[in-house]
């Protein structure tokens, strides 16, 4: 039989909620997902979610419970006050707050991280967990890590110390240009495709090479399905590429040569990263994020 | 008395309909608008809608209408295929197409001009008539003219010449970010004020110096409302600072030094524009969206 029960590892997101249990020896006991993010909660609904969510996983005996993401945000359940950057990730659970909750959980949510340098301030909540678990899965690391996703983060770490870092709305942008943009016209119909690959690969030329042509670039896309007859799979891989690339074409003075860079986050996502970074000669490699994020959550805790 | 009522001129855009009376001397008898552009019509309808708008104005006599703008389009009111840029604007009414319509009326409707080149793909329609009065109004003008808009466009004109053009989706980006991002957060509340105008600075210095950070500097807003309080209104400023600023400073290169650029548009957006190109020591002059397009008009009929 598995080891007993020992605490319970939660990452509370904008759209999602996903707990696990884990044992006394750091194996996974049980996990349970539910799409009740922060985004569709009010402070007061947070306990009986969490309650419920871990109604019938075992978990009775269990009080530990850590937290990591927007639960801590301003308008989640508590906020956790951000760390400044430069920050120790190793002593996260020292920012953690502790919500009073009914019943035998004793919760602790841990902080993100803010950087306030005039002009390039950012704010992080999640990957800063993340960060420390590619730390303690990489022990000894330093240099730069890429995070893809809705708000794609750029990290500049060395050890379990995050210098700066840096946020594009990449995956945000993709999002609101195809639903709300006059590109939707172009982008209406199947996405997917062989069509699809040429159109990013035409993107990403694009981008990795004129990151600063990106608002001129966009209107490309209608521009190409009203001439050319483009597909909406190659309107949508052209779009795709194109912001990928120029969240990487901007941002190359943080590349260090030679280093290979770690990408946290959704394997698919990634492997459109790994295709970026490999035209500019940069070699990268995949980091599953819900590896991360446990080995961050286990970090904190021992921390 | 007036002279005899000749023509009637109408521009008929995405999201509104003008129509003017014109003189045989070429003065301006009446002017009629109405919301119903080409994005809330069908195919049928364009014929009712434009008679319901001259009636009244004493044009009952008056058979030639000519249309500039969406109405072309292939969506529109009946296709008038793209002139293929270069392009002489003088000949844009031998590009025309006569729909049938029912009554007295015989409208034509102008072509868009499109760049078929490989990766600089470019439509335009109304625009074209815009700097054909352009033309009509500043005699042997060559140059980059700048038409700041939903979808701004940069035109390299000599005379009635259209060389090459582009479209940066500037306006349309502020929009559907403001309304539809996580930013819109950080926009909800009083939007005008002077906190506008010291973000709108701050933003336009970023987008003008690293147009090539634009995703990343988006998130920008987002973070300094959470770490340093700024406001709604200076939020909206350093959003559309940013997004002029990032037009402008990534096709600096079609830029020619010393040469003052006409900006062609609605006179408070071509303020704006007007700062952004001041920071660059570029000199500018507004002309009226309006007057060019009805110099425009007249020219193409003369043409």
């Amino acid at each position: 039989m598995s080891a007993q029960l020992e605490w319970v590892a939660v990452d509370w997101g904008t759209s999602n909620l996903r707990a696990w249990g884990i044992d006394a020896d750091g194996s996974v006991a049980f996990s349970r997902s539910s799409p009740e993010g922060m985004g569709r909660l009010s402070r007061e609904q947070y306990p009986e979610v969490l309650t419920s969510l871990l109604a019938g996983t075992g978990s009775d005996g269990v009080s530990e419970v850590l937290i990591c993401g927007m639960a801590g945000a301003r308008q989640g359940w508590m906020e956790a006050p951000y760390l400044d950057a430069p920050a120790d990730l190793a002593t996260l659970a020292s920012g953690a707050v502790a919500p009073d909750m009914p019943g035998g959980l004793e919760p602790r949510i841990l902080p993100g991280v803010c950087l306030r340098e005039v002009g390039a301030e950012d704010v992080m909540r999640g990957e800063e967990t993340q960060l420390l678990g590619l730390a303690s899965l990489s022990p000894g690391f330093s240099g730069l890590v890429v995070m893809p996703g809705t708000h794609s983060k750029w990290a500049q770490v060395d050890g379990t110390t995050l210098r700066r870092f840096s946020s594009a709305m990449t995956g945000e942008l993709f999002e609101v240009i195809r639903a709300h943009s006059v590109l939707r016209h172009s982008l209406d119909g199947e996405l997917e495709g062989e069509d699809r690959d040429t159109g990013f690969d035409a993107g990403l030329d694009q981008g990795l090479s004129r990151p600063g042509r990106l608002t001129a670039a966009l209107f490309k896309v209608r521009a190409g399905a009203l001439l050319t007859a483009r597909s909406p799979a190659w309107c949508a891989g052209f779009l795709s590429g194109l912001l990928i690339g120029a969240e990487i074409g901007g941002q190359k003075d943080w590349i260090q040569a030679g280093r290979e860079i770690p990408l946290i986050g959704g394997v698919s996502l990634c492997g459109l990263y790994q295709i970026a970074f490999g035209k500019l000669g940069v070699a990268s490699r995949v980091v599953d994020a819900t590896d991360a994020t446990l080995a961050g959550l286990k970090a904190a805790r021992q921390g």
